[in-house]
């Protein structure tokens, strides 16, 4: 007789993500990663990114076969032809994905079984600060509201805490509330 | 005989631009928008965010016919299975895309024809912080570097005028060096 003991949940197989932290905590060094992408102006408000190589836990990573491809625009209101959703709407997009997965990684290691994950994302704008009509208006969104709804096997407490976990320890939200030091080199030849 | 004069650089149609310019300067509350983003967890790391509508200029957008469908997802070092890039990676971009388009509106606005705008991103982050391994490393990225290759009908001079203006003016680098407040609301039924 053989016991088959299933370690995954909600996706995730803990028994991995178990080891990777056991890993990582014995080797520090294999924490840094560098995310990369590069982008190229196609017309317009229309530029399209390529994502595929990274860094990681001590070398190159090559296990992507294929690369991603994403095109940005703007709708017609911002002199764009809807090529793509706008950069800022791609901001909240990377902080729903972001808060998301940790939710999801929190629950699984915590043992709770989710059924459902749904966040609705809004931001505020007064576009005056990006056109550059008046400086008084800040570029970018003034705030942004993030609502979550979270169904699974656990009390309405213990879901709260695993958002909050998750809250704490996401890297997009940490970069969006908290700012990251951004260097831009330009060369025109 | 008719003159036509054609408005459009760059794929902008520049005498819009400068109405919607002057359009603000005079009713400054139509520069209120509000952009959105829904997400939906799938599995594991997989969740799609999904972008139609948004708020601009005094009312409802209905402009978009179609939605755009984002999917994100994490690499197996991660745990994911690539069904999309990472969140970081939409970060670097929507940073690499709203520079991008920051830089082709404000040559448009200058008379300033551009030929090529190239970018490529990297993001250095210690993972131990999001995977909750030590307090010490932040979340997210340490850093971001950007770096921009522009070529077009104008002296370098002047083309690194129009990168450090775009600079200043892009809504999503003011986010991501400044932070933006966010508000997390949880429902669990």
């Amino acid at each position: 007789m053989t016991t088959i003991t299933d370690t995954t949940r909600n996706g995730v197989d803990t028994e991995q993500l178990f080891a990777t932290l056991d890993l990582i905590k014995a080797q520090p060094e294999l924490a840094k990663f560098q995310f990369r992408a590069s982008n190229r102006w196609i017309n317009g408000a229309h530029n399209r990114t390529t994502i595929k190589d990274f860094y990681a836990a001590g070398g190159e990573d090559t296990s992507r076969s294929e690369e991603f491809q994403i095109d940005a625009g703007e709708p017609a209101i911002l002199l764009g032809t809807d090529t793509g959703a706008n950069p800022a709407e791609y901001l909240l997009h990377a902080l729903a994905a972001c808060l998301t997965t940790s939710i999801v990684y929190v629950a699984a290691a915590r043992k709770v079984e989710l059924t459902s994950v749904q966040s609705t994302l809004t931001g505020d704008m007064d576009v005056r600060g990006a056109l550059g009509v008046d400086d008084e208006p800040r570029n970018g969104f003034e705030r942004i509201s993030v609502s979550f709804r979270v169904t699974g096997n656990a009390p309405e407490e213990k879901l709260r805490e695993v958002v909050e976990r998750a809250r704490k320890r996401s890297a997009v939200y940490d970069m969006v509330t908290n700012g990251v030091p951004v260097a831009v080199e330009v060369a025109s030849e």
